[in-house]
């Protein structure tokens, strides 16, 4: 990507995002957002279909890239080194922690845009999924692996969030090291502490 | 629930989901569902607010009884165990086995339905952790676990439909296997395999 085009890109997400914050992002028109940036109605169009995939735009590019570190980790490392090893580029993708903290606070206040976060963390699971099948993992494997991976990457980035000083290596250490104390607790016979089965010893 | 009332239900619950393989979910209507189970729409419409919620009417009993169990689990039990034991109740509170496999792949056909299933998963996912934090864990963890949980029940939910011999607490016990399987990787020095560093050996 050329420079002069991340730079209208980045302007027009950056202008958005601060008029769905200061007005609301229903209140909020294209025609608002390419002025605010300086830019063209025309412009935006370039980049984005319509105002919602501002928030979005990156889902693809995102995808991709974690699909392509996924491919690039040694065949030998297991399901879920691979994933966190993956993440670990992901600041090099994303956007600056503070666009990313005004994302989050935008689509919190709004359901449709909730559904669209939703949806497209599916898709980005699908993709990690049937990359770690490529790796010769099977299914079920992948998909558990991917499951608890996305749950420590949401872990790993609200703290990443919240701490100015973190870098997400630490973030994703640290909540992989919570996914273990979680998972050191006895979870191997569920049916000893059947709630029934509790009530009547 | 009297016995009449869930009859009236399941009935319809039948029908709707036979129509829906038969026939596909839009060509569907509430007339037909009421027909095919020998009700009234009237009485259609005393369950359920649209054909639609046929398939996620059971969505209110689901959460408050996984939350009844959670509850009714000791104090001293950690959070995911906790959430096991919850989920070995479900057999009780979801549908025969056929049916949520067909129901499954009708919601898999359709888009929109799998946006309503995503969206009740996540007001599931905020009650087991609101429920978690009620027993003393911090929130965080909270919501880590209720991930991890819902990732190994996804597991075992698949392990449940695809084996008719298999029990609830078997599959679970599984899946909770397979999860201390891929957590037993060294997860937490994330940075030593990042892929621009093995390309830099």
């Amino acid at each position: 990507m050329a420079r002069w085009e991340g730079n209208a890109r980045g302007r027009l997400e950056r202008a958005a995002l601060d008029l769905f914050t200061e007005q609301g992002y229903d209140r909020t028109t294209v025609a608002q957002i390419a002025r605010r940036a300086n830019l063209t109605e025309r412009s935006f169009y370039r980049w984005f279909a319509d105002k919602r995939e501002v928030l979005f735009g990156g889902g693809e590019d995102f995808e991709q890239q974690l699909v392509a570190a996924i491919d690039a980790v040694p065949a030998d490392i297991g399901a879920l080194p691979t994933l966190l090893a993956a993440f670990t580029g992901l600041p090099e993708v994303v956007r600056p922690r503070e666009f990313l903290r005004e994302r989050s606070a935008v689509i919190a206040a709004n359901p449709p845009l909730q559904e669209r976060e939703l949806i497209k963390l599916v898709s980005v699971s699908e993709a990690l999924t049937a990359a770690l099948v490529r790796r010769g993992c099977d299914r079920q494997t992948a998909r558990l692996a991917t499951d608890v991976g996305m749950a420590v990457l949401r872990s790993a980035t609200e703290r990443w969030m919240a701490d100015e000083r973190a870098d997400i290596t630490q973030v994703l250490s640290a909540s992989a090291a919570d996914l273990i104390a979680i998972t050191a607790d006895d979870i191997l016979n569920v049916s000893d502490r059947r709630p029934s089965a509790l009530g009547n010893p």
